[in-house]
């Protein structure tokens, strides 16, 4: 294939480290935010002007017909990919791909609030392929937007894992650590799209008490106030904040399932809490 | 004005409390991400379909012209917002309209990760307006992006605000409390887009460097690797991994910037900050 050469800077502030690359090499990221229309207006620009489009199909659940809608805005085909094609060979593939062509690779939420597409951004930059990054909404984000809890007061967030891929001390401790700071904790719960499980907000909950018995440090209560979020920006999405013992048994409907274990609340944040999570008297 | 009733859930789980609105009542908030293109594709359909479009002006700087190029996609006039127009009686103003029209508020990032929107939205939930929220990428979420350090590794985030303000305390102390726990801090620099003020990373650093003299407490010192980042997303972005000694001479350009202060590095968060951060060796 004949190619045009092009330079471009690696980091403005060093004009003379100029990089030669190949005008139709390229790797984008694009986030499409939580419900595919998170897609945006730049990203929407990068999408159309790829030679590939692909989807990240195995780390979240978009809304049915997600992909449809995105590939027609588009007009463009948009190929669905699996683990398997983004890791170890897959990853060599898709690099390879890249050095001879603009590929973009679609990610619900943000590309980079999970760590697994990082390694992807590395070797391409290693390869000398341009990378570019275009952001969107991510849970993380929107939790304030939806709830009202304040940002500043997240603490260090968590996953809660199925149980028999190991213990979910770090999940307990980062609660236990936030809650002594008065911070929130934000809860994400284990996703495993290919195999089809997702945690639910109740099995998460579970887990949580299933560890204060075991240990026994104080975190985790009946009483305490706890805040499920299902589907968070989906035209059915459910937010419910009440006591943990009530929640345990609320049923949230399908996944994807987030949990959210407030510290000391602001009078604003309670306003807001019962306004926009359906909290009854707390 | 005669008025088309119409009635929708108060949250989905409670299909009996039905709310009756008129059909022309609406308040959006809409997140256009860092540079304005982050307009969602949902936001640009719910800018499209409002009466009047706002746009916040006070709380962040955006790329010069963003605000004419967003207003041609729209197709529509967007009216610049100062303080005073969101707050006390101008924010009784916008909800009087929101009672009568569909009122759209373009917000840069994500409408509620400062905290100065949620007072709007919870005093129009009050007045029976219904809220729509269209969320877009923030600096919290994209910090991870561009620098590649984890997510899950940020503690409190926290505001250096200018010193003629108060002190800065509760930085500092963040900063603290984030490194004994191994975290990540991102500190947000104060900006005052109304006076023309916005605080560098090096005003900011020598905030931080004045506080370590009064208080001693050994959590701020020369050589430890602090990371900048100026116009985030920008055309010209800056990102730029070093010792707080070079940092705090380093010329960044225009606000506006933010200062992340690293906690313990993987060597893959060591790696992207020398691939994506312009980090010498550390």
């Amino acid at each position: 294939m004949t190619s045009l050469k092009s330079s471009f800077n690696l980091n403005s502030k060093q004009g003379d480290i100029k990089i030669e690359v190949d005008l139709f090499m390229c790797l984008t990221f694009i986030g499409i935010g939580l419900t595919g229309m998170g897609l945006t207006i730049e990203g929407l620009k990068e999408a159309q002007n790829a030679d590939f489009i692909f989807m990240d199909s195995y780390t979240s659940i978009l809304p049915n017909g997600a992909l449809n809608t995105l590939s027609s805005l588009i007009g463009k085909n948009i190929q669905p990919l699996k683990r398997a094609d983004l890791e170890g060979r897959g990853l060599v593939k898709i690099i390879e791909l890249a050095k001879r062509s603009k590929v973009a690779l679609l990610v619900a939420g943000d590309p980079f609030i999970a760590t697994t597409h990082i390694s992807l951004k590395i070797e391409a930059a290693k390869a000398g392929i341009p990378v570019k990054y275009i952001p969107s909404a991510s849970i993380q984000t929107v939790i304030s937007g939806l709830t009202g809890l304040s940002n500043y007061k997240f603490g260090k967030s968590a996953t809660i894992v199925f149980p028999d891929k190991g213990p979910n001390n770090a999940a307990y401790e980062a609660v236990r650590d936030n809650k002594s700071r008065g911070l929130h904790t934000l809860l994400y719960l284990d996703l495993e799209v290919e195999i089809s499980r997702a945690m639910t907000i109740n099995e998460g909950i579970k887990i949580l008490l299933e560890l204060e018995s075991k240990r026994g440090e104080g975190v985790i209560n009946s009483d305490m106030l706890v805040i499920g979020i299902a589907r968070a920006c989906w035209k059915d999405s459910i937010i419910k904040a009440s006591k943990l013992s009530k929640i345990l048994h609320y049923d949230f409907g399908p996944p994807p399932h987030v949990l959210i274990i407030p510290g000391s609340l602001h009078f604003i944040e309670l306003e807001a809490l019962r306004l926009f999570a359906d909290m009854e008297d707390y």
